[in-house]
């Protein structure tokens, strides 16, 4: 029901203009950029006989083709007749960019609720209205106006569209990649549950994430999200936990908040992971992204940096995760790569001067130990003894290929700027970097909540 | 007395040397890199003459000036003997980098103590030993191997060189600038309390900041503490607060870690600011650095993004704020700049096609509006309608400075890399940009908290 609005043949975009102050300007540019989509585009728009070098159509009812999906980016008014013309042509999947509706008004809903009712007898189904699009990163489909993110198996879908282009933006800058993205609006057809429902049997989805606001039916919802959070990782962040946030949630969607602590429980029992705040959320999104999960809870810490393994420590301790203790075997392995300063004490503080070679060799030792089940190297940038900015980093993900990455790392890696060129690199390899003590903690941690979760 | 090492006329690099594969060029290098400083330099080695492209001395007892500081910088079993010739040549301040000391054992303890004894007999100070060094970045001296940041109103002082210098990097990353950096190693004679009476007195030091692991002398560090935090803004970040974190600090700075519960009690009764995490510690350092304190605690909101601003009122419930109500005067006011579709409530939600002209209106309106004490406009950068990347943040500081830069400000601005623009621009303002809800609600938060110390 939900996979043919991501696979379709031939796309129309309704409102498409070579203007590019309109919005319709900017979906139908996210649909010609890709030149890996296969789909044939059809721009609509009485006032033109072509846009952005493809020939236009004063309406859809002119399209020679059958049209699998049509994008609504007309005014709120003009709505109604369109999707009208869409029933009439049978364009079985209809996204409704415009805004305009439900989120406004009692009557906004009303109509609304009418077009969805009309094009559910033709088994029509409507995504939206006021909504950002839909993507398919597989194919090359940015149904969307905003930016398109990388390939990779994190699948989104989001309440609040332009706060969902944030969240996109933010974890494609952490290297994350995405395999499908969904911003329902008003879900005046489409909602949540159906999805979900489709991400659960999407095998690129491997990762599901939700920015989520309210739940309209929670039994429903509670029974997809069980079986999602059952098969995949699956992230949520909740908005709208207090008062204030709930009367903003309702203000912009239009939509009555749902009672955070009930929500919250039949979140914790469905076996997803719960989310307060941004950080946590693209953290634990990283975790699931890149890493496997830990056979145990035990951490192993290295650091160039006293206080970094300090604060992770203390974050440790307040997510009830467990100090692997070193035996000596271990001690006997690292002696030779580290200077006779370091106590060989978890965490193993290789002070400043410790370079990339060292990382690589104790990492890999960790890696190696039995009695260590995740690893963490923190690191601060060093600018002296000829050290290169990215042998810290490049020395840790060294020492994971060569342990066939069956061990997760978190890497926990400081310094503004500095930092660049490690963000790079750890794109490049599909890797994680976690640029605070806590989000590193709170990455170990969701990860052993599901290892346990699963062990079930 | 403790001016003294951050206004040195003559300074000695003992240890100093052209290999870049020691920290002794690293030290060389940061003071001669600045050509603002204006301070002698000697490098002193038995093993040159010359020392990039300075006359270099056997001993500093060959110096013929007076020296008025010292950096050592030798391996740590000739650290004493060094010590003992800047005691013979009267050199009043001593900072030893070296490490090897009381953090290894006993004996290294000792050995400390022992220098430190003799030194002050003769009323010669000692910094460290086993720390990074020391920055007067209004003069230009970097007498320490990291790097210098820009200049501003902010000194810090760390427990952990490395993490400290982390800590300057990303501040450096988010804009702000600095007056005095010190990390004080393991304190053998110069602490922190020592520290923060001259940080109490030094007028560029406009906000301080503190990386805490332990106190020696807690009745000292409370009234020193008091009485900074009474002048000026004063941020601390507490590692240890575990006995994961308690245990790993000990570990490398070789002290016995301080009772977290009642040391939070002191620093909250002193009126510093305490906070648990880099995040927090960041932005209220940011919040300090850049913005007055408001008048009262009623925020007022603009989003061009629902989720954003539901996000925000959320924390902003848990931090105990109070969302302004809007007058039908200040409605009046913004109704011919925002489109027909913005409900007036708030959080104001411009919906994602508002561009900058919108921000500055409604943003100088909530500046104007006695009904308001704290403005956030929060913004995901769009990449749609003809908008540039930095209008919105553009437009802010433009309503910001035409109104004095009275009230606060907490522009909340989130999308990745797309945010590199606006952090150019707020570096060159000298004004704040906060990267995600909880951090921005975090600095109203202590805005307000110290508003009403202040008030007391």
């Amino acid at each position: 029901m939900v996979k043919e609005f991501f696979y379709p043949k031939t796309i129309a975009v309704i409102g498409a203009t070579a203007d590019s102050k309109k919005f319709g300007n900017a979906v139908t540019v996210n649909l010609l950029e890709n030149e890996q989509l296969e789909s044939e585009l059809f721009p609509i728009n009485p006032k033109s006989t072509e846009i952005l070098g493809l020939k236009s159509y004063a309406s859809i009812l002119e399209v020679e083709k059958e049209v699998d999906l049509a994008i609504v980016l007309v005014p709120s008014k003009a709505v109604p007749i369109v999707v009208d013309q869409c029933i009439e042509k049978n364009v079985k999947r209809i996204i409704i960019v415009s805004a305009g509706f439900g989120e406004i008004n009692e009557e906004g809903k009303k109509l609304e609720q009418a077009m969805t009712s009309k094009a559910l007898k033709k088994d029509i189904r409507i995504i939206g209205p006021n909504c950002v699009g839909i993507m398919n990163v597989d194919t090359g489909m940015n149904a969307s106006f905003i930016l398109s993110p990388p390939k990779g198996n994190v699948s989104m879908v989001t309440q609040s569209g332009s706060f969902g282009a944030a969240c996109l933006y933010e974890m494609q800058d952490q290297g994350l990649g995405f395999s499908k993205f969904a911003n329902l609006g008003n879900m005046s057809d489409i909602n949540l549950t159906d999805l979900l429902g489709f991400y659960l049997e999407d095998a690129n989805s491997e990762v599901v994430c939700i920015y989520l606001e309210n739940v309209i039916d929670g039994r429903k919802f509670y029974e997809i999200l069980k079986k999602v959070a059952n098969k995949k990782p699956t992230i949520i962040l909740k908005g709208g936990r207090t008062a204030y946030g709930a009367s903003a949630a309702a203000s912009h969607t239009g939509s009555i908040a749902t009672d955070y602590s009930s929500l919250k429980a039949a979140i914790k029992q469905s076996g997803a992971t719960l989310c307060e705040n941004l950080n946590d959320y693209v953290a634990a999104i990283k975790a699931f992204s890149f890493l496997p999960l830990p056979a145990g809870n035990r951490v192993g810490i290295l650091t160039n940096s006293g206080g970094s393994a300090v604060l992770f420590s203390d974050n440790a301790e307040e997510f009830g995760l467990k100090m692997a203790e070193f035996s000596t075997d271990f001690i006997d392995k690292i002696t030779p790569h580290v200077i006779p300063l370091v106590k060989k004490v978890n965490p193993l503080d290789l002070i400043a001067g410790a370079n990339g070679e060292s990382y690589y060799q104790v990492t890999k030792a960790m890696l190696d130990d039995p009695n260590i089940d995740i690893v963490v190297p923190c690191a601060v940038i060093p600018t002296f003894l000829e050290m290169t900015l990215d042998e810290h980093y490049l020395g840790v993900i060294k020492a994971w290929n060569e342990t066939g990455r069956k061990k997760p790392i978190i890497p926990i890696f400081m310094s503004g700027e500095l930092v660049d060129k490690t963000k790079e690199i750890a794109e490049k390899e599909l890797a994680p970097v976690f640029l605070s003590p806590r989000e590193a903690a709170f990455a170990v941690k969701v990860l052993i909540e599901r290892k346990k979760k699963i062990q079930k």
